[in-house]
């Protein structure tokens, strides 16, 4: 997940709190670079890193730069977050599109996001080639900053075809012969309850409890538990010792 | 964007800001209805408001239930957020696959998102057909409360975009009330049969019960059907005449 990563530029930010709530939404989807310009009160800032939540070596290499020219001088893609339009003739992208984009375009990508309370000057977006803007509910239009990193962070990772976690190996169905022998268990308890009767109703019966418990598709250890029920059902009580 | 539009429940919220960041992400994406199950500190809660920076008519209309089975009694579809693994035979969705199956699938959907601190109870868990996991950094996991709602509520946002037609005549999973009657009965007819005996082993046998019947997702038809069986079961032999 690094070579193509995005690089995070925060543009004078104001918060330490924010700066570290950034870095913890970006390392959840294994982005690690952060660049600060500017930071309003310097850097290292020691609200930053209980807000971090453990993201601490984002934190740690976080270089600091006086302008943002400078902290984008090696990329090749600068985009520039933003809600409002500027009447200038970029391309805006969604956070997806940006991600698409950022994994096969060559060279370095950053991300660029503005001060929690004004966004990002005309000026740092003139500098951005791409304009993001994450589609909000225009009548409701209210991210912080480190949401609109997160939404950004995350959909990089997932066009990075972050999986989820190995290991949840549902089970398959049950092959079709456990199947019926539940059916068939089924069934034996209830033609002595004259379930089936009257026989004119018997086949329309028979296919509609067949139709409920074959839909599950209830695997081997789910009919085993299932067949365990009808066996209690069946005997007298267990017996207590 | 309303409609399919799924319910946010919180379980025991311990923080009414954390309540209130919640409204907030949530509004972003369009998403209005939050339903409280037993928040710690009460309801309403002074500082969710502040938090909400202006979703306030989320917390306004949000309705305050005691347990989780109550505030997701009506309700088709019911993912349960976790990053644990529980070895539930559940199927696992990212927040894209369930913004999109919320898209198509009849009936209303909700979102279950467990405390701060400690996520949701495994029997919290027991109550949803299908879990739903943020596919986050494998060696840092760190989301909290309001970035998990918001993901969600931004994917769903997303999928609003792509509503597929309707005419899918399929009956929706019968409301979570109806499957309660259902599991209520069959515990009904177990226990004078001692199948919860013996005491240590009783809650498992009730989990493994309830997952067994929550995961086929049956519809109204189907539970009527198998209360039907039940009540042949229980009952003397019917009378033919």
């Amino acid at each position: 997940m690094t070579g193509k990563a995005p690089i995070i530029v925060l543009v004078r930010p104001q918060l330490g709190e924010n700066i570290g709530k950034a870095a913890r939404a970006m390392l959840n989807f294994g982005l690690t670079e952060m660049r600060l310009v500017s930071p309003r009160d310097g850097w290292p800032n020691p609200s930053a890193g209980p807000a971090a939540a453990g993201a601490d070596e984002v934190l740690e290499t976080a270089q600091v730069f006086e302008t943002l020219a400078d902290a984008v001088a090696d990329c090749a893609h600068v985009y520039a977050t933003t809600v409002r339009k500027r009447g200038m003739t970029k391309p805006v992208v969604t956070p997806e599109q940006a991600a698409r984009e950022m994994h096969t375009l060559p060279g370095r990508s950053t991300l660029v996001f503005g001060p929690e309370r004004s966004g990002l000057e005309t000026e740092d977006v003139a500098l951005a080639r791409t304009i993001l803007t994450v589609p909000v509910n225009p009548d409701f239009g209210s991210l912080n900053l480190a949401q609109a990193v997160i939404l950004c962070a995350y959909e990089w990772s997932k066009a990075a075809g972050l999986a989820l976690p190995e290991g949840d190996e549902t089970l398959p169905p049950a092959p079709q012969a456990e199947l019926e022998g539940l059916i068939g268990h089924c069934e034996a308890l209830l033609a002595p309850k004259n379930y089936f009767w009257p026989e004119s109703r018997a086949e329309a019966n028979r296919r509609t409890l067949r139709n409920v418990l074959t839909r599950p598709g209830w695997n081997h250890l789910e009919i085993r538990t299932l067949r365990g029920v009808l066996s209690f059902l069946e005997k007298e009580p267990r017996k207590r010792d």
